[in-house]
C-alpha cells in the first residue's frame, strides 16, 4: 500500500511540532540534501505553458528514493477566489518503482519555499541581519517570517504588498508570534530602509521592478523569490551587475530566475558549492548578495522525505490502493476481471 | 474535491462494458486525440535511470485539459514476485490548474497499451489479416488479444513465451473466450508461420532479436511494442531496412523505440499523419509495415479522459483533499494552523 496525506493529514503532521519547528527540521533535510548534491539525477523542472498559466513535474532521485512534484502557476485563478499555486507529490523506490508515498504539497510548497530562502540566507546574509523587508504579502509570507525568525533570528519585518488588505492579513496572522515586531509599510522606499535582508514574493506574471538599484545599500542580502519563470521577475538588471548572485540549479535558473535578464555567461555560485564548502559565500561585509531562488525538485524531494519520516513514525495519512499487488505479477487481466 | 480512482474502482470501470468493450472505446478516444495532434503540448517522456531501472513522467496538455503518467520499469522486480511496471495518472484543467482526478494507472497501461496497437493495426494491417502471433504472453498479452479479435476481428491467436508457464496463463485466462482460438507454439518459427500481425511483447530489458529477417513474409504488420527504452529492442535492424515504419512521436521514438538501432535520418511516418490522411500508410498488400510503439503521453491523456467520463457519469472512486479549498486564498497560513 501507499500512504496518501491529505490536506487534514498535513494540518496535523505540522501540528504536531509547530509550523516554526517544522521549518527548522525542513531546513535541515534541505541543507542535508543540497550537501550531497551531486549524487542527485537532475533535471529542469518539465513545464506545459498556457497563456494563462503553467504547469510543471519537478522530478530528482538519488541511488535510494525518487521523488517528484506536481505544481501549477495561474494568477488569474486569485480573481476567482481560487489558489494560484496548488501542488502534490509522490516519493517512489528508485530501486523498485513503487509509490510509497502520495502527498499534498500546497501547504508543503510554502513551507519548503520559506525553508530553502532561510537555508540561502544562513549561508549568504550578513551575520549580524536582524531586519528584513518582505515585498509581497500573500500566502507564503507568513512561512518566510517564522523561517527567518525561528531559525535566524531575524527580530523585525518591514511588510509592504500593492494591497494592503494582504499585509493586515500577515500582521493578523502573526501578531500573537513572540518575538517577532511587524511594521506596517506604505511604499517598497519604506519597507527597505532599515532592511538587511530585502525578501521578494510577489505574483504578478510580468517583469517587474520591485527594487531598483538605488534601493539596495551596501550589505544587503536580497531573497528573490516571486521571480520564478519565464517573463516574471522582480529586480532591476542594475542590481544583478552589481551583487554576487547565487542560485540553486543553474540551468533552470537561467530559464526562470531573475538571471533569465542576464547574458548565458552570466557568473553565478549554486548554493550547495557553498554549503559544502567549494566555493566561498559573501565576500565581504558590503557586498550585496541575491540568492535567485526558483524553487528545485531536491527541495520538494527533501520534503517529501520529512513528511514521509513523520508521517511513518506517527502514522498520519491512510494505505491507498494506487497500484495493484496482484499474486501473479504476469496476470494483470486476472486480478482486472477476477477480484480476488 | 479531486476524484480518486483506485484498483477497485478501476475494477469496477472496467466491468461496466468489460474489458473488450472498454478496449474499444478507448480505441476511440485514442484514435479522436491523434487526429488533433497538432493541437497538444508534445515532449519526449522525462526518464530516471538507474542501473536496475527506470522512472518515468509523461505529460501532454491540449487547451482544456492537462495530464501525466508516472511509470516504471524494473524487470528485475519479476525476479521478488513484484510488478515490473507500475503506473499512476492524474488529469488537471489547463486553465487553472486544478486537478479533477488522480487514477490507478497500472492497469489502465495495459488497457490503453492494447488500445494503441490496435489502433496502428486498424491503419496499417492487411484488411484480410486475421492470424496474429503474439511474442511475450507477459501481463499485457490478454489484452492485445482481445482488443485484436474485438475491434479488427481476428480470430487465431499463435502464442510463444521463453517461458511455457506464461503461455499457459494466459491460455488459461482466455481459453472461454467465444471467438478466440489460441495456440500454443513451441518456438517464434512456429508462432510466425501463420501471421499476418506479429507482437512482440517481450520484457527483457536488453538489445535482443526476437524476430529475425528472414521470419517475416510479405504483408504482414508488425506490431513491436516490448522495445521501449535505450537498449531494449526486439527486431533486426534488416527487418526495419525493408519495411515501411511507423511511430508515435518522433523525438520520443529515436530514443526509445526500435528506432534506435537505425540512423538519425532513418525515415518514419508518424501514425497521427496516417489517422488525419496527412500520410499515406501501407503502400502495398506485399510491403511489411512496423508499428514501432514505446509508447506515448497522449495515449494516457485519452485513457485518463476516458476513466474521467466513466467514473464521472457512474460516480465511481472518491473524493480526496488534494488541494485545499481555502476561504481565502492569500491565506494558507490560516488554513494550516487553524482548521475551518
Amino acid at each position: 500500500m501507499t500512504r496518501f496525506v491529505d490536506i487534514e493529514d498535513m494540518r496535523q503532521l505540522v501540528s504536531l511540532s509547530g509550523v516554526a519547528k517544522f521549518i527548522s527540521q525542513l531546513v535541515d533535510y534541505i541543507e542535508h540534501d543540497f550537501r550531497r548534491w551531486p549524487e542527485f539525477d537532475k533535471t529542469p523542472r518539465i513545464a506545459s505553458h498556457s497563456d494563462i498559466g503553467v504547469i510543471e513535474l519537478m522530478p530528482t532521485a538519488d541511488a535510494e528514493l525518487y521523488g517528484f512534484k506536481y505544481v501549477n502557476g495561474h494568477p488569474q485563478n486569485a480573481f476567482h477566489n481560487q489558489l494560484t499555486v496548488m501542488a502534490f507529490g509522490a516519493l517512489a523506490k528508485t530501486a523498485t518503482g513503487y509509490p510509497v508515498l502520495l502527498s499534498e504539497f500546497t501547504l508543503a510548497t510554502a513551507l519548503r519555499t520559506a525553508a530553502t530562502s532561510v537555508l540561502g540566507a544562513k549561508y549568504l546574509m550578513r551575520k549580524d541581519a536582524r531586519q528584513m523587508a518582505v515585498i509581497g504579502n500573500g500566502a507564503q509570507s507568513e512561512f518566510q517570517i517564522i523561517g527567518f525568525h525561528e531559525v535566524l533570528g531575524l527580530t523585525d519585518f518591514w511588510l509592504y504588498d500593492v494591497d494592503s488588505a494582504a499585509t493586515e492579513k500577515l500582521m493578523g496572522n502573526l501578531n500573537a508570534c513572540h518575538g517577532i515586531r511587524l511594521h506596517f509599510c506604505r511604499s517598497v522606499e519604506e519597507a527597505v530602509a532599515q532592511a538587511d535582508v530585502i525578501t521578494t514574493i510577489t505574483a504578478d506574471k510580468t517583469n517587474a521592478t520591485i527594487i531598483s538599484s538605488a534601493q539596495v545599500k551596501p550589505g544587503v542580502h536580497l531573497n528573490a523569490v516571486g521571480g520564478d519563470c519565464p517573463g516574471k521577475t522582480e529586480l532591476a538588471a542594475d542590481i544583478l551587475h552589481h551583487a554576487e548572485v547565487y542560485v540553486e540549479f543553474t540551468p533552470q535558473s537561467r530559464i526562470e530566475g531573475e538571471i533569465q535578464q542576464m547574458p548565458a555567461d552570466f557568473a553565478v555560485t549554486e548554493l550547495w558549492e557553498v554549503i559544502n564548502g567549494t566555493r566561498p559565500g559573501r565576500s565581504s561585509v558590503a557586498a550585496v548578495t541575491v540568492f535567485d531562488s526558483v524553487g528545485f525538485a531536491i527541495e520538494d524531494f527533501s520534503a517529501l522525505r520529512l513528511i514521509n519520516d513523520i508521517a511513518t513514525r506517527h502514522n498520519i495519512g491512510r494505505d491507498i490502493a494506487l497500484v495493484p499487488s496482484p499474486k501473479n505479477p504476469r496476470d494483470l487481466y486476472s486480478l482486472l476481471v477476477r477480484p480476488e
